[in-house]
């Protein structure tokens, strides 16, 4: 039987997050060819009053980690958002990545039926496991991992959607 | 039997492109409230060689419409790609849109396993349907509704998290 809660969900954010620390290798690389500050480019920002580059990684990361613990009937991590650097903000994605990795695919059997409850912008709702992946992880988690990739690219730093998306 | 290659797919595309035309909406309101012509948003690019805002929204259909097909053995249907304004971008997207209902949730069972074929960068290579979905169809989808998105609030046009996302 496929278990496709399972492969719609960790393998995905492990590639997607994959991708996103070497984004960030590049964005890193950038700043010392340029001679510009690192901190420049962690706080860019598309608009003054979006998330800037650092945020926006570490909300992307959170989304795998809650999808990875709710689905599996567990208590999401919390970590505690002080990341400046780039090299910080990569061991917060490769935490996050050990943590979503944790979870045998066995036990996101059934996970689309499970009931979800999060809070929402201060309301308790309830969703089944299928609907809180499709309509809430998955949308949420690729708006942060693509700002943070348009981000750098609005920037400057060479970046292809070969690095957002690769390997096939 | 729950039907997670539906659920994942069709519903995903319906809500998305359907916030992605009342997100066009906000940015046509905002250039007739700023007297700006509209070809200057439609144009519009993060990046000098990042796709313009009228890409973003055509491709970001064009693999709604691909994998509706697909999953369900039907060829693609072919779009002349000639859209110049905001109120054609629409049109395009209420043509996805009942092209992609169009097809019975039935159609999709065992779609997970399909074999899919399709070209990419002039090679012609083979996947199962949910990896299909999962790292082609899903990132490339969200990638370009995001940096649509992305691009008018870039700027200026007022939108918030919630036109992206909701309803939930």
């Amino acid at each position: 039987m496929s278990n496709l809660m399972y492969s719609m969900s960790v393998p995905v954010f492990v590639r997607m997050l994959g991708n996103l620390s070497a984004i960030l290798d590049k964005g890193a690389a950038y700043a010392e060819a340029k001679k510009i500050e690192p901190a420049v480019l962690l706080n860019a920002r598309l608009y003054p009053d979006m998330f800037p580059l650092t945020l926006q990684v570490r909300i992307a990361g959170d989304y795998a980690k809650g999808a990875a613990a709710r689905l599996t009937g567990n208590e999401p991590p919390k970590y505690e958002d002080s990341e400046t650097t780039f090299a910080e903000l990569k061991a917060r994605i490769a935490r996050t990545l050990e943590y979503v990795q944790s979870h045998a695919p066995e036990s996101f059997q059934g996970s689309d039926e499970r009931d979800i409850e999060l809070k929402i912008r201060g309301e308790m709702r309830r969703f089944k496991g299928a609907h809180y992946l499709a309509h809430i992880v998955l949308p949420n988690f690729y708006f942060h991992v693509t700002t943070a990739y348009g981000i750098l690219r609005h920037n400057g730093v060479e970046l292809g959607k070969a690095d957002f998306v690769n390997p096939l």
